[in-house]
């Protein structure tokens, strides 16, 4: 499965900078190098230790080509766990191009995307799930994400399934032992026991597959619905957390986030905000598509967000106010709703306190930054990060995620036929269908397509 | 002049990517790193060896917020001089954000543009020229524009000066050592062995002053004005002759040129094209805008080519043809022009051959890609590559421009003076100067608008 030859990728960024790195791997990296570069030691790389940095130039056709530094990783301890050189150039496009070129010629050929971690996990230096959480890792954009792929990347995840697995894997020797001396009636397999793993793997799977949910949306972003009539100042509630947000950001030069138009972060969780717009006609004809399509907005998000203009209400007309919020629970009674009151600068407060009881009512003014401190809070509220202030594990990932209530399934099963005294064979092939199933997350089970189809999502160069 | 506080910047393109480089340097840059650093080792990176790379933790809060190498250079053996970290973690925005305000946190502030650069030179790293041109190499997007840059790098223009300022000094000295000796009329400085130094000195910068035009225009790309009137197929041929070019550059995965619409590079030398749409009107109104604005883009080009449709010319027409081009020449007499028969493939060569005698006319089709080729070699003809082909020195940056200009002048005045026997007091004067200029170029004469001016155009992180 592995393929000996070197590959080779820019590692860094593509455009201008000050400098850029390029990475070669395979068992031929470190002569391969030696041959285009001249050290100004004028010792040969082969010779160095690992680990080392050496200055020097890149030579074509005999011409300095740039003054680099090459950094020497020898086999197996690099990134890939073969001979890796990485050559830190100078960042210009020009240049890239042209040492990279330069190895092609040479018998490089272009990394494809993720095959240096692709061969990481071939050289057993990571598990597939490990491999998965470097992909993560780089795209995690906001402190929930990065702390599960983090924690993933440690290996917290599959640690905790290679255990149960092992175990698992013992009984299931047992038990097949077992049928090998099926006339003489013995009980390799302690029955008591094999009850107990089953009960605890059931649980450690039962809550592995809920914590999806939770490090879905963690690593997605929580989909927030704002809704309201035209005016009551979504946008400007909108602008006012993101400005406060980018305002953030920008602290750093360098980091930009043009992109981002509605996604915000609070307090390390990404929340993205879903637009609304079109409430208003809803009011006259109640099954018109304006209403279906704001009503589809609102399944699609977890907290829901009514605004309204305060400054707008009277004792006379804040019972149609009240219809329309009531409508809302009514319809999503699951749905967490807040009930904001905008424009309380210009409103009497007592009276929208009077008027509105709802346990998540906020007056808030967005134009004067009132209240929406308390609006945050609310919102992380609604977020269940008790799993992820406890630094427990949390399944992200989709394809464990089908892993997990799989191989939940197959031990069900086995579950079954135990209280069904089945016999040691039946069981057997059960649980040998929940250890593939563990061994698909963790990577001991793998397919050139499933492996084709995990890396082809990284970036070049990783 | 040196701050001894640790600076830090991302030294790689900003952006998601496999890694990231972010690198600090000062007196406790290492120090400083290893507060924040775990290694898996145990160790201690104010214990290693210099250009040695170390895998790790950076540590934030006490949670691991990233597995990172970190690569140690010790004083003096860095870029800057000082003590040198380069972090390399994984290439996601948040990360390089957190590292580098946990460092900001810690004691280190963000570098300016080109301080790492500007440290290098203060620590008598590089000389000024020297580090002018690492920014002209991370710029260069071209084989010339590079080799010149790589040129200056390695120090070939600054050493020339160096030299003669060496000798120039030392002649200085010795005639205003006479000058302490004024009553005894001794000569320490040998007359003829100054003029020849003097010759010398001139000669070269001559050299060097006219070697800025090729160099300008090798930096900036060379301007061609394409004209012709519409539709003869002005379009068509640039298409042609940049679809080559993009084709080359897609080669490589990550290297994008979006940007670039009309410049391409031929035999690694850039070609900026000119738009001159609009010839037509001039026809008629021979003083109207259009005429004027079509003249001042030739004016401001090297090189002006003239398209025609051969398949509109007859027998009869062809002298309009010929007075059109005759007055471009005419009002051009010093632009080298080249004539370019467009659509011969649907035309009839011997005509347009016995029509226009023109020393530089070409028959091309370039739709069909006929005669492309030898139009590129013709473009190439008219740049004077000699110099660079024969790795002279050649000066790329106005500011040397500048100084060596007035280097030449005060040399000139030294050389009348030394003619009209001038005493030695008046003559040192004029030496001193030209000194002065000198010293500009390679930086032993700074200030620090000059060091801010020049530093300024650098990236950050470099």
């Amino acid at each position: 499965m592995v393929n000996n030859d070197a590959i080779i990728a820019l590692s860094t960024p593509s455009g201008a900078g000050a400098i850029a790195v390029i990475r070669i791997s395979g068992v031929i990296a470190i002569e391969l190098c030696d041959e285009n570069f001249k050290s100004v030691s004028g010792k040969k790389l082969i010779n160095q230790a690992t680990h080392t940095i050496h200055l020097g130039h890149i030579i074509k056709d005999g011409k300095e080509l740039d003054e680099v530094l090459v950094s020497v990783f020898k086999n197996p301890n690099s990134y890939t766990g073969e001979n890796v050189i990485e050559i830190s150039c100078h960042g210009s496009p020009y240049i890239q191009q042209e040492i990279i070129q330069l190895f092609l010629r040479k018998g490089c050929r272009i990394a494809n995307p993720g095959e240096f971690t692709l061969r990481a996990f071939l050289n057993g230096k990571l598990d597939l799930s490990q491999a998965e959480a470097v992909a993560d890792l780089i795209s995690s954009d906001n402190e929930a994400s990065h702390q599960i792929a983090m924690q993933q990347m440690r290996g917290g995840f599959s640690n905790e399934i290679k255990a149960l697995r092992d175990e698992l894997m013992n009984f299931a020797s047992l038990i097949e032992l077992e049928l090998d001396f099926a006339e003489e009636d013995v009980e390799f397999a302690n029955r008591d026991q094999f009850k107990e793993l089953i009960l605890r793997i059931v649980k450690v799977l039962k809550h592995l597959i809920d914590s999806f949910a939770v490090g879905n949306v963690i690593k997605n972003g929580i989909p927030v619905a704002i809704i309201g009539e035209p005016n009551v100042g979504k946008s400007t509630l909108l602008n006012v957390l993101l400005n406060e947000e980018k305002a953030i950001v920008s602290d750093i030069a360098g980091t930009t986030r043009d992109a981002i138009e509605d996604e915000l972060n609070i307090g390390g969780i990404g929340f993205r905000f879903i637009d609304t717009a079109g409430i208003r006609e809803t009011k006259d004809v109640i099954e018109s598509i304006g209403i279906k399509k704001t009503f589809e907005k609102i399944t699609k998000s977890q907290v829901v967000i009514y605004l309204f203009d305060a400054s707008q209400v009277t004792e006379e007309n804040s019972d149609s106010f009240n219809v329309e919020i009531k409508s809302i629970q009514n319809q999503f009674p699951d749905k967490p709703l807040v009930v904001v009151a905008n424009k309380i600068d210009n409103s009497n407060s007592d009276l929208i306190r009077s008027e509105f009881k709802y346990e998540n009512l906020l007056l808030i003014s967005a134009k004067e930054n009132i209240g929406v401190e308390e609006l945050k809070n609310k919102l992380l509220e609604f977020v269940n990060t008790g799993a992820l202030r406890n630094n427990q594990t949390i399944v992200t990932n989709s394809r464990h995620y089908d892993a997990l209530l799989k191989a939940l399934e197959e031990i069900q099963k086995v579950q079954q036929g135990m209280d069904a005294n089945l016999s040691g064979d039946l069981l057997a092939i059960d649980i040998r269908q929940a250890l593939y199933h563990f061994g698909e997350i963790t990577g001991e089970i793998t397919s050139d397509d499933l492996l084709g189809n995990i890396f082809a999502n990284f970036c070049i160069g990783k």
